[in-house]
């Protein structure tokens, strides 16, 4: 008979409680359901070549300065010199086919600096999850999912994904998890899946969109399988695996 | 008509994430329910005079060394030169009435020291949960709920007493939320509530004190209003209001 050793399935919800965990040797997936993470599956799945991930605006701005697309917000707010802004409905299209782009957000991007020893960094969402979910079970690592949450504490819409993706490892039984935030993420999924779009109106950044009028994209980025590809990081870009 | 300003409700799941709230003129609620404010509500309802609370280990070793009563833990094991542990049935008996204590634990006493602007510092769990709601609920100030957590992690049997408190608080409708730590810990609170002795099953902490024979005291640390005793923080002592 063969003994599988099981993985360890961790959460974090805020990046700024990262330094509780160790990232080493494990696959990190990175969440920001609204936005970041849909955007980046949205304009790799589109044929954006590369997406470079910037974390403050004058480096955003050096960019720019230097020839590259820039796709940047501040608080839901596009910045004045950014070529789009942060929603996915800017990447619906194949006009970028091929092209590199420099993508500063309030919370997805900074995430991606704090993760340097990890396996690998991949993102994730309802929009490349069985996909992504396949792919975990197929690697035999430890992996902790990352939620972006909101100016460092718990965004709902994070959780609840990190929910519905633990739910898919737990279910593959090759995984074990000793950790309250994964219980607590399944537990909060397990409310919400029934009536996901509706639960989501309980989501603090899904009132802050709708007042800045970039609440559109809240219902693509809540469906499963859209955009089958898995963005990963790799020498300072995303692209696609 | 007089309107009435709604005082503002959060919740901050890990004092490793205060740092993005606002403890200014609030009313902090400091949540440690397996067992720091537990063990503080104990003691001072069978009439402990004080408890100070010690963040370092070496500390306490110097209020031991000038005579003081010490209770301390690291991981669920009594520091080699304590009179108690961790532990609420140490002190359910009048044998320390009047007497002070220092006192340091692993998560629950550390987190005191990072409120010092708030405008009061209170104790707070099941063992307090009628008496402490309708004294918040007679102040007219923001409350902030702080869990201890685990090691800077979240942890389930303090995030759900976070829902406990936050329901009773929003019931009286003199509360508002846009917190999204405020909404999951509600939503895990009602999951839980039914049957809290077989949920606590899922608490990762509850099987570490389980190894350590220390969960004797899961089902009284989850049991409401046994310790009529509202703790609070006042010139570096935890004394009853």
């Amino acid at each position: 008979m063969e003994i599988i050793k099981k993985r360890n399935l961790e959460v974090c919800i805020s990046p700024a409680l990262l330094g509780a965990y160790d990232t080493n040797d494990k696959i990190v997936v990175l969440i920001d359901i609204l936005r970041a993470t849909s955007t980046i599956c949205t304009a790799l799945h589109y044929g954006v070549k590369e997406i470079i991930p910037v974390s403050t605006v004058e480096e955003a701005k050096f960019y720019k300065n230097n020839g590259y697309i820039v796709a940047g917000e501040r608080d839901g707010k596009i910045l004045d010199f950014a070529d789009y802004g942060n929603s996915p409905d800017n990447f619906m299209n194949y006009s970028l086919k091929g092209k590199s782009i420099a993508y500063s957000t309030t919370n997805g991007t900074k995430a991606v600096k704090l993760t340097e020893n990890c396996k690998k960094l991949v993102f994730g969402g309802y929009l490349n999850h069985t996909l992504l979910s396949n792919w975990l079970i197929k690697q035999n690592n430890d992996v902790l999912i990352l939620c972006s949450g909101w100016k460092n504490r718990l965004s709902l819409e994070d959780t609840l994904y990190a929910g519905a993706l633990s739910e898919n490892l737990l279910n593959s039984n090759l995984y074990i998890s000793i950790c309250d935030s994964v219980t607590a993420s399944v537990e909060l999924w397990h409310n919400a899946k029934e009536n996901l779009i509706l639960y989501i109106d309980k989501c603090a950044h899904r009132h802050r969109l709708k007042t800045m009028g970039l609440d559109n994209i809240i219902e693509y980025c809540h469906t499963f399988d859209v955009t089958p590809v898995i963005p990963f990081y790799k020498k300072n870009t995303i692209i696609a695996l």
